[in-house]
Order: C-alpha cells, then sequence, then structure tokens
C-alpha cells in the first residue's frame, strides 16, 4: 500500500510570496522585494495592519496566484509513488474555495477531486507525511512533517527543510528525470 | 483534552432525503415519499440516470436545504462537550463549497471556520468518532464509528446505528434539557 502525503497548496504549490509582494508593491506604489522580507512574519513583512487578509479575500486572488517552481512536475511524480492529498486551509477565505478548487483543476489535472481538502484547522489530517511551510501545521501532526522554505520560516529550526521540489524528489529518492 | 469527533453534513445535519424527494417530485411531476425509498440505493430510490448528480450540481440546492430534526441543538450540545469538526465530501460538486460554508455559518454560528472540512475521500480524516450515514466512509475509519439512518442504509447491519439526534446524544450520555 502507497504511503500517503498531504502537500500544502499556499507556499508549496502556489507562489503566494511573489503573489504578495507584487499585490503589495502595486497597491502601495512601494518597492519591496525577497530579500527585504526574508526572516520576518507576514505581518512584519508587509507592513500594513489587514493586509494580507484584505488580498486573501479579494477576488480573484487565488485565481491568479503564480505555480512555485517545478511544482507541477515534482508533485506529479509524487503522485505516481503515493498516496498524494492536497490539504489547504481555505475555510478563512470563502471566495478562495472555488477559486483554489479550479485552480488546481487548470494547473495539477492529473489530481482527482477526492484527493483534495480544504479545511480550517490541520490539526484533523491523518497522513504518513505532511510538506508544509507552516511550523504550525506540521508541529501537531503525527507523521513526519517537510518544512517547506519560505520567507517566514527561514530562522525556524526543522529537521527535514526542504527548499524547492527538487529538494523534495531527493528527500523521498525520487528522480524528476 | 476533549475527544475529536468528525460530523458529516448531507444526512446527518442536513436533510438531503426530503430535499432531494422535493425536488425530484416537482420536477418530474412524481409522488415519491420516504417509504417508497427506503431500503434503495440512491439510484434505484431516484429512477433518472444522473439525477442525483444534476440537483447536486444545480445553483441554490445546498443553500436550501432544510435542517435535520434537532440537529442544531445536538450539535450545540456535542460542541460544548467534543473537539467538533464538521467534515463534508463536498469536493465533487465545486458550487456546493461556498454554499456548505454560508449553510453551516447561518445555522450553526457556534462553529468556527477552523472547525469545518471540505473533502473528497474521509480516508484523511482523524478523530476518535465519526458520525455519518455512509458505511463507505466510517468503514475506513480508524476510530468509533456511529451509523446515522438514512433511507440507503436500513439494511445494512452497523453496531452503532443511531435513528436521530436525540440518539446521538443518548449515545454520548448527554443531556439535551
Amino acid at each position: 500500500m502507497k504511503k500517503s502525503i498531504a502537500v500544502d497548496m499556499d507556499g508549496v504549490l502556489a507562489d503566494v510570496e511573489t503573489h504578495f509582494l507584487n499585490w503589495y508593491n502595486e497597491k502601495n506604489a512601494a518597492h519591496l522585494q525577497r530579500r527585504d522580507i526574508k526572516g520576518k512574519t507576514e505581518a512584519e513583512a508587509f507592513p500594513k495592519p489587514g493586509i494580507v487578509r484584505e488580498y486573501a479575500s479579494t477576488k480573484g486572488f487565488f485565481s491568479s496566484v503564480p505555480l512555485m517552481p517545478n511544482a507541477v512536475e515534482g508533485l506529479k511524480i509524487l503522485n505516481e509513488h503515493f498516496d498524494v492529498f492536497i490539504v489547504s486551509a481555505a475555510m478563512e477565505f470563502p471566495q478562495s474555495l472555488v477559486e483554489k478548487r479550479d485552480w488546481l483543476e487548470m494547473h495539477f489535472p492529473f489530481i482527482h477531486w477526492q484527493q483534495i481538502v480544504f479545511c480550517g484547522s490541520k490539526r484533523v489530517i491523518s497522513t504518513d507525511f505532511m510538506i508544509d511551510d507552516h511550523p504550525k501545521n506540521l508541529n501537531p501532526f503525527k507523521g513526519t512533517g517537510l518544512l517547506f522554505e519560505a520567507f517566514h520560516n527561514v530562522d525556524i529550526p526543522h529537521n527535514n527543510r526542504v527548499k524547492s521540489w527538487q529538494e523534495i524528489l531527493q528527500y523521498f529518492k525520487l528522480s524528476s528525470s
């Protein structure tokens, strides 16, 4: 029987970091770059109260988010060797639910709707592995967690840090060729 | 620490049986009643190919579904004694996602968005208890399953069958008064 993996969307499949930066810079005539937000929390990185919630609540935000590099190819390979579930804490933003499902269907047509989970808290999820950029999701997880690097977690120690989809495949000893 | 319970929506909180019957009768000038469909599968109960999928895909179907008797009072009590998650296999019908979230917010305002899970397969859900009307969801479940009676499961044997929200509260030795 295949081992199971819960794969996060934002910060793992979807490049919300780039998307937030672009939105923030455009709306605020700012010039924030990746290096400016590294090691900061979301609230510190985007110093306008409620701005992250505001963008995430905007119609079209999640349907237009760019892909993380090599996410499509990487997930395809993972999906051949594991029982994959895409698990996104999407419930806070109701309008994101359909946008996120459509976005997955567009970019990852090999993912069946039975493999998608939108939740509030990930405490209820039980799989063998979980790939996520938020330690708060990995900490209560009983399986093996992989922390996907993001600006907000670079200074948080973790045994299984992965910085790219290539590193995910390497971790599982899977080849991308 | 509180024990956790996954509570299904359709057939447990939402009276889809009545809703389907009403829609079916109205659209087909039929006079199906509860006793006519008892012990049948969905496909046998509504003998028009694809009709269940068609209704479930109709805009407004899930936002207008009536409540199961005593579901609000029962869930409120359960929510005080357990770590409750509302778990619905909603992913098959994208338009249902927002309707179901709004419906929960309207009828069960004491349920936080962090307690809601919309999934495809429930295999990924890990709680101490699960209340569901579909044996296919309870069979792979590792905790204790309670089968909520529905027309399609009356002939399927189950050790923990509950026929109402009163019986759920009785099972957990909780009083509704």
